[in-house]
């Protein structure tokens, strides 16, 4: 078996494992974007009927789980393993959503990365022969995320023009071996670095996030010994406006040119001219849906073959920062192929 | 390749990794125990020189990192991987010691499953030959977990005798394949899944996490065709004296009688006739100091051969409490061999 580690940072898989099935589920904002006809299902309101925002986003997580098994014509005891993440403390619409499937269960934490962070361990546990069919899922919620991050909706603070929104919605999808299914690939992943650029305000996420995504990029086409040609789409997670200029920005500082083809999803789930959504969309959710929802369609119909997925998560704590500390971030890089 | 999944939950590797060098680092309290000469560091105090208790977690996590890279003779540069996870919100421990460290990093949360959740991981990476060198670690602390989890102990708050005491405590290691070095073999491996039973106290976790431990040691039994006796040692994580007796209760009424060959790192890290730790210890740092400070010396000594460590996490969140939810648990189990 040939070792699968590419260069410093970088994994390939020797059978790119499949996304079998996905689905993408998000609140009624999401819904009114351009990309409204791509999802699953648009929520009515974002409390889901249920009593909480926690609770509403538990349910949209399990419920997009549900939706990828019945799309795949499966059920769970078809599934080996489950892998899942969200943005609440202790990763609780993860873990309740696991006590639901009643799966055998890996919880994984990386902020708003954490999606291309579940693909790329999910892959490596298919091409490691460990498992032919895993079930991932992420979360994020606008009001659960407000007030965990920053303040309850209810008091109304004026926002700043580069602080971003976070998407309401869950994304999932089955990651099988070549015989299970078909669907586009999973080609190759960049494990990202945790970044430091001393950003201190959980407005200027875009800001923050921008330089790991700007590593991660760089690293994944020197690992690969790629171009940015090779690609059809470079797509970022939540950079938003503010960030995505800045990643371009530093991109080009090491030498490599995305400005014609890359494209961020927290900019492209929202319509700025009618929607108040600051500098765009963020959240685990947003690189989730927007892949799983949108983009995977277009590579299906043939529009796009090669797309290098990089969610980008900012590691904020409340805690941390009110200790002094900076906010670093991490993206990870997963190459899908048609 | 053979396909590597055994049962339902379970996983083996075809060229088991090898703990090749490990550290353990305990605040003042677990030093006092019975275990004391078997940690690479004892702290003088809990705040380790440090402003905040969570300063200090971050701390000792990074001075174990280190300090198992240094046992093992090598630099950052040589690893892989980095895999890590601890109790607080938005895993600021591992994230901060990523940030040090700057290696590529995947970011898990199991609350106090986290260790066998990391070790199972980082040894597929090996074993799927995505890394040579894997560095991993966890850590938990007495005060950043009081505070976030029930009350600052400033407050002084009574506790109940079936509260548990978090460990202070970082532990990592070096799972490296059998070319880059010697050490215990890590076996095998058995999933948990979430399990619930209803509780719904903070100083009930012992009484919570049993269950799913004995679900994972049962289903380890079965996916392995084994029987208690095939191991010198079922070492569980934190459940402490209260959980404990429950667990082997469970696991016997299923058909299988470990009462004498089962301990509980929880219960042996403290000395309950001279410290006031209620039901023994917990944290992720518990089961992880215990397993790599202690057992590993006793496996290399030959006192062990095959020894089934079982961290188990109580997925407790104050906030789906405060919504009525029962905390569930998870606990992940790894053979461990001479």
């Amino acid at each position: 078996m040939p070792f699968k580690k590419l260069g410093e940072q970088s994994i390939y898989y020797e059978f790119p494992p499949v996304i079998k099935s996905s689905a993408a589920i998000v609140g009624p904002e999401e819904g009114k974007g351009p990309l409204e006809k791509n999802f699953d299902l648009v929520l009515e309101k974002n409390m889901y009927r249920e009593k909480t925002p926690e609770k509403a986003e538990m349910k949209m997580l399990l419920e997009s789980c549900n939706l990828a098994l019945k799309k795949a014509g499966i059920k769970s005891d078809d599934i080996d393993f489950f892998m899942a993440g969200d943005l609440l403390n202790q990763i609780i619409a993860a873990n309740f959503t696991a006590r639901e499937l009643a799966l055998p269960f890996f919880g994984l934490y990386g902020a708003c990365s954490t999606f291309s962070e579940a693909l790329i361990l999910s892959s490596m546990l298919i091409d490691g022969n460990f498992a032919h069919q895993v079930l991932m899922g992420v979360s994020s919620h606008y009001e659960t995320a407000e007030r965990q991050f920053r303040y309850p909706i209810e008091l109304n603070i004026k926002k700043s023009q580069t602080a971003q929104y976070t998407v309401t919605g869950a994304g999932s999808c089955i990651v099988s071996d070549q015989e299970q299914g078909e669907g586009v690939k999973i080609i190759n992943g960049t494990v990202g670095k945790v970044i430091d650029m001393g950003i201190k305000k959980a407005d200027q996420l875009g800001s923050g996030m921008a330089p790991a995504a700007a590593d991660t990029i760089v690293q994944h086409f020197k690992d690969m010994d790629a171009q940015p040609s090779d690609y059809d789409l470079i797509l970022t997670g939540d950079l938003g406006k503010v960030g995505q200029d800045i990643l371009r920005e530093l991109v080009k500082k090491d030498g490599y040119d995305i400005s014609n083809n890359h494209q961020d999803c927290g900019v492209m789930i929202f319509d700025f001219n009618k929607q108040k959504v600051g500098a765009g969309g963020s959240g685990c959710g947003c690189s989730a849906v927007v892949t799983l929802g949108y983009m995977l369609k277009e590579m299906e119909k043939n529009n796009y073959q090669h797309v290098l997925v990089v969610s980008t998560g900012a590691l904020h704590s409340p805690l941390s920062c009110n200790q002094g500390e900076t906010i670093p971030a991490v993206a990870h890089a997963v190459l899908l192929g048609g």
